[in-house]
């Protein structure tokens, strides 16, 4: 298996894009993408799509890629929706990769587009029910919070974790998410002020769980043999790994997906948990961002609460995670996360973010899950980039 | 690129399943194909499920793969949902093909699965404008009867194509479905029948057009090295190509998708279109297998409905086409279709089918359509295979 190239991105900014349509959200995202890559529509030979619950809000499940491209003449090519809940864009990336490998494509263009906004709550939350297991879990009761809130106990109980860490999360998030135009909020919080918040599903307040957001980002892969010839800006994506999770409803302070994606993920591309500068994970909750470091190798299973006091995971840290203000703070357009995530750790080892820059920056890591946490529809990419 | 093998494929009958779940549906066809290829759950690495639309119905919107696949203890491998309207499962045979072309899977395994029924007929089609662009065609009024009608039109204004030919077509699908168990409907009708039954959008009767069907269907791929040392039966599937469509309002006639797509798998594979012995076409209307058919180069262009007429595409004739049923009797549940072709014709090329078995059928084509037919959303997968 050889390495594929990142060439191009682009994101929106994750938040409010009610008065924008997807197909025009989605369009002037894949364009910065072309542009940053310096790259006509005509280059771009296969496509894949993103997208999680948009076509259940609004009725246009099927066909987003192709609507969104044909607004830039892009026809013709293979064009194919990646459905993988929470890491759809993240897929998405993944079978462009595989495309790439397989020899299907030289340049691959990946996108991830969510609208999710201009409903009520009520309304999203049914709908994201359908990301986890609706028969067995949803009409049982059993919601992304409270799974989150269930898990949180579970790690607080084995491992001592304080609350305070997660509410140091929730602040950490919102301080990076001042450095990020992108985000959705951009307001710094206090730890107190997150312990106090209104409880959402106990121990979880409001910040510990990240908003609805609408957005869109996109990533252009490129093959070895291109990429090596390539005038401009070179990111390598070495891992791309998908795994599904075992169901573990008897301890839910481990996320078996995410240990057995990382390790393929490590093994591939020949770096330790120890190589990785920087890190994009998934923090649905500001729990999962604690569980998920230590699944990823990061921290020692039980240390990662700890590790967030310490301030291990700030800027200036040791393993800095989610400068970008994460899905807490930068948010959480569902199928545009992993992209988005792609996007970031892009522009972290090519050395643009100014004043979120994490200095030599080299090796850098995605991890974006789908699916219930604790369930065996768990579904966790992670994948490893280096400049 | 190498060849992929096929060694196990399985299907529901395409019909009435409300009273079964989609997970028990799924399972026990996933079931049929580990049986057929004689290995157990253990032996597939990769999983992908091609569904469309009973998740916006049911709210079930993702993991369908990872719950049906739960029901067979298979957690833990990378499940991917691939979406494409009408061509859903067709992509998932697709993805699961690049996969193993990649490296990524010995033993892969694609299925499709859709329960449409239970819904009123409303509902349905307001679901079923999600195939195509909602704001540009759905909101405009244009439905997929409505548009295929329009092409009915042009190909008999352009090429005198007689409105017998449709009916033709239909009384084939219907002959043919009464030799298959599988079949949604099991009941033979005339011409006549055909051409005076109810006006669905002029000039297509309700027997123009395929059901509103439940079903599920599953093959297992395998590599050309674990096939060549593999001791059951071996179809191989020569290509597997997608291709979009351009914008062709100004001209319904023919379809660009179909024309790209088997000139590619036509190249890829080494087969002319006069190789082909048997062959499973998008018939979703009557009037799709006529245009489909010479865009595939059976039929000239415009000779397509004087061929049906002649007998060409009927069982013993020159070019047998959905000896199945085919859509139209066979029946179309949507996300299920293109994998349900797969199975088909492996079962013809492996010499299963008795009383519709085709003769000396060494090399067979699935074409399968997603989105509008005429719009650049349209998306289609031509699959060779031989024995």
């Amino acid at each position: 298996m050889q390495r594929v190239a990142v060439i191009g991105v682009a994101s929106s900014t994750f938040g409010d894009h009610r008065t924008t349509t997807t197909r025009a959200l989605g369009a002037e995202t894949v364009q910065g993408a072309m542009e940053d890559a310096g790259i006509s529509a005509d280059a771009i030979d296969t496509a894949y799509v993103g997208c999680a619950l948009t076509g259940v809000l609004d009725g246009q499940e099927s066909m987003v890629g192709q609507i969104v491209l044909r607004e830039l003449g892009i026809t013709g090519i293979p064009i194919t929706r990646v459905e993988n809940a929470c890491s759809s864009s993240a897929c998405a990336v993944r079978e462009a990769s595989i495309a790439i490998n397989a020899g299907e494509s030289d340049i691959a263009l990946a996108f991830g587009i969510e609208k999710m906004l201009g409903y009520s709550t009520n309304r999203v939350m049914d709908v994201l029910t359908g990301d986890g297991d609706v028969a067995l879990e949803g009409n049982a009761g059993l919601t992304f919070p409270g799974i989150f809130a269930m898990a949180a106990r579970e790690h607080m109980s084995l491992f001592g974790t304080p609350r305070e860490a997660m509410a140091a999360v929730a602040e950490k998030a919102h301080k990076n998410a001042m450095n990020n135009a992108d985000a959705h909020f951009r307001r710094a919080i206090t730890r107190e002020e997150a312990l106090r918040a209104s409880m959402v599903s106990d121990p979880l307040t409001i910040y510990d769980c990240c908003p609805i957001s609408d957005g869109a980002a996109a990533v252009i892969l490129a093959s070895e043999e291109v990429a090596n010839n390539w005038q401009g800006r070179v990111v390598w994506l070495d891992a791309c790994v998908l795994a599904t999770g075992e169901y573990e409803f008897s301890d839910l302070s481990r996320f078996s997906a995410t240990e057995r994606a990382s390790k393929i993920a490590y093994k591939r591309s020949g770096y330790l948990p120890g190589d990785i500068d920087v890190a994009e994970v998934h923090d649905c909750f500001t729990i999962a961002e604690i569980i998920h470091s230590e699944d990823l190798g990061f921290f020692e299973k039980g240390d990662g609460g700890f590790a967030v006091l310490r301030g291990d995971t700030q800027i200036g840290g040791a393993k800095p995670i989610n400068v970008s203000g994460g899905l807490k703070a930068k948010g959480h357009p569902v199928g545009a996360t992993g992209a988005g995530q792609i996007v970031e750790i892009t522009k972290q080892l090519r050395g643009e973010l100014k004043n979120r820059q994490i200095k030599d920056a080299n090796v850098g890591l995605c991890h974006c899950m789908g699916g219930f946490f604790g369930g065996d529809t768990g579904s966790v990419v992670v994948s490893i980039l280096s400049s």
